[in-house]
């Protein structure tokens, strides 16, 4: 760009105005007129680049030489790869890693199965595993557009927990051949972690693995949410001074995860929940119901409330949304108790708008990392994993996931707890200590290890 | 051990007495009467580390502080761990790599699922594939038990093809349901290897993966044996100025590799093939053999030839051993052609012993890493898969698998062939490369490759 007075400023307000943010700015070189410089800038959508090379160009002065995706870029190649624990430099390292060194491990384990979780990677690692039929907001967009996701799963396990995981991305959406391949292939691994199969499937595959399987089979996006959201609300109540037991719940979205949390706040001892659909409540008298749904409707409402949606916030201290954006409007919030709890997770754009909502509620939480309270997986599957692992635990039991939204909702103290910090950032190198050795120990008190297991081994 | 004249000869003469070889020698601690040292120690088997404990406690003035094996100490929770191609300690981090992020590029996968080789790590990634059916010489062990080698092989193509591997030991040893997995978890990978399955069910599972995927497959057991063997052969014949084509091969081993060896000498011309197995010479007048020896039985020993593997060896220029000790004397190779070429591979323990050999022979191969001329998988393994990957090659022909070999040859140059350097050594720098670029131009020269394939990145 042209230097001189204004320049920078001109550019700036060029971006602005389409929408664009400027991040960093960093000169690469400055000549006697002009100067290069290399501009961040976070686009307000995926096709605002091209605008914002046009309004730069419009400026007359100024030149694009390069256009680069930041995202793209990042994840070319893939964001994984192998690394060796040993050196194979030598004929003596090769003698030792592979033949003909190797064979006397794989005997010790042909002797003494429990051996694959010293001698191999079984110890630390995790299959991610998916069909690829409910990713994110994309939905069914098969197993090869599937991976970058759970190439960022894994990569997630590995950063937050130390996890070595793999993704696992299957060209099947039958649910018999998933259970088959995932027993086939456990054998390498330490646990399943199930991701982004779509709901009803998703029950029946993670319920035949668990029973057919003695490592943990774990559905992230049913109980890594339900975790989630109960450490939020413990530690809401830890704020207002509520008892769990005492509160109604209404929650929309009726999928995977909406199950898993109406079972893990019955399991807290909230005795009123509700669950809708996009057909209002869901009770007893309803009809063509899906199996969940009917779990639903004869497990929770008792008193068997019909109604919209709006109609059923009436009475409600806790609204749990898991559907989609526009369910809601910020002054039906107005019909639930007073100072209620509003988790609005819908992603990228929550049930309602956190701002308008605000008049109404006590505590807001969200799913979005730019709004306080952020409920956000990445705060509980590294840990799980994390203690299970290190206590070769055969399964994750329902105890297992309570101690870690309780060790979740520890992690805020006392003198941290506010309504805008009920729940740690992501990044609070605590949160995944607390909750491996919450879970590692939980599943000692439940005798849920191996004979040989490894004590926990973070302190 | 105590100090003084004469200590550290008495400590090593009691272990060469063990038949125990003595490496390095470390100094730990040096006190007024005693010293500590840390003594590494070739064990002659397994189980020969307790009685040399027991022979150096019976000289009275040394004492064991501690015994550890150097094997099973490397292979301590697997020899492969998750790295990550990217940080992800800051919010941008992973709004990049996975939320909202990531969506962008799944969108980009689904609309041209091509892109899955640019944006995943099925760009460089192979699945080492093994139901444990077959394992080195321990025969069916399991797939638990088999991974410590998938694991040493995947981390062989990392070290010496920078190819990204991942073990995956299938609780299966049914060719239907092999084969119905090895597809469902294709869309991740980029290359699949095949390994230690047992003869029939590993050729009918290759051939139906190499249909019906669009990756290639590759059953090392089987090619990448027959692709070293003709690399050793191409050596050997410009060493003595024979051609192949003039060659009369007698083989034993009628097993995955025996086959795959017998089909590439066809390929590369030679029409006296003669197999055995335990049977003897394998001809069309044979009753009773399974549906590869009957290939065999029409494909090889044109001129009906019947008897024992010694009286077939009668009129041979070369004897290839794929079997087991002890088939064949050494002075049963003066039936051979004069000079002839013996590649006796069972291992550990070849068909012949080499120093028995000798004098009968005029180029010696085994597969051991202690006799000159080994024939090793790693020669040939981790470049076809690198030359594949870089070009993106749905599979590998026969024409990449007769360039792999030439390729291997290649390395050694005119001015070091000799009798007993016919093959180079498997730390040779050169021949990933030579391989990786020859399969990729092979590749290309057939137009084996993917629209949009990258050139090949190594020179």
């Amino acid at each position: 760009m042209e230097r001189g007075p204004g320049s920078l400023a001109r550019v700036a307000t060029a971006i602005g105005a389409t929408g664009g943010a400027i991040g960093s700015i960093d000169v690469i070189e400055t000549g006697q007129t002009h100067a290069v410089r290399d501009v961040i800038v976070d686009c307000p959508g995926p096709d605002a680049a091209a605008g914002i090379v046009k309004a730069l160009e419009a400026l007359g002065n100024v030149k694009t030489l390069e256009v680069t995706d930041r995202t793209l870029e990042l994840h070319k190649g893939g964001k994984l790869v192998t690394g060796l624990t040993a050196e194979l430099k030598t004929r003596d390292d090769l003698s030792m890693a592979y033949t003909p060194g190797v064979a006397r491990v794989c005997s010790a384990i042909a002797e003494d199965p429990s051996k694959a979780f010293e001698y191999t990677i079984k110890q630390n690692t995790v299959a991610v595993v998916s069909d690829g039929s409910a990713v994110l907001g994309l939905g069914d967009i098969g197993p090869a557009a599937a991976m970058p996701v759970m190439e960022g799963k894994a990569a997630l396990f590995k950063a937050f927990g130390g996890v070595d995981a793999f993704p696992i991305c299957l060209d099947t959406n039958d649910a018999d051949a998933i259970v088959q391949i995932v027993k086939a292939i456990a054998p390498g691994f330490g646990g399943i972690n199930l991701e982004d199969i779509s709901s009803p499937r998703c029950f029946e595959i993670e319920e035949r693995l668990v029973d057919e399987l003695d490592i943990p089979v774990f559905h992230d996006d049913q109980h890594g949410t339900a975790i989630v959201v109960l450490a939020a609300l413990m530690n809401a109540c830890r704020l207002t001074g509520q008892r769990i037991e005492d509160l109604n719940a209404t929650m929309v979205g009726a999928g995977a995860a909406g199950i898993a949390v109406a079972k893990i706040l019955m399991d807290a001892g909230i005795n009123g929940v509700i669950a809708c659909d996009r057909g209002g409540a869901i009770h007893g008298d309803r009809d063509g119901l899906n199996p969940e749904k009917q779990w639903l409707a004869e497990n929770t409402n008792p008193e068997g409330r019909e109604g919209s949606l709006i109609e059923v916030l009436e009475g409600a201290d806790l609204f749990i949304g898991l559907s989609g954006p526009g369910v809601i409007q910020a002054k039906d919030l107005a019909r639930m108790n007073p100072d209620p709890f509003v988790f609005a997770m819908a992603n990228p754009t929550p049930e309602v708008k956190p701002e308008d909502a605000a008049p109404y509620v006590r505590v807001l939480a969200t799913g979005r990392s730019d709004y306080p309270n952020q409920i956000n997986n990445v705060l509980a599957f590294p840990g799980i994993f994390r203690g299970a692992l290190d206590v070769r635990a055969p399964k994750i039991t329902e105890a297992m996931k309570m101690a870690a939204a309780a060790a979740i909702a520890s992690v805020v103290s006392d003198a941290e707890l506010r309504e805008d910090y009920i729940i740690p950032s992501v990044f609070n190198a605590g949160v995944c200590p607390a909750v491996s050795r919450a879970v590692a120990e939980e599943a000692q008190r439940e005798a849920v290890t191996r004979a040989g297991a490894l004590a926990p081994q973070r302190a």
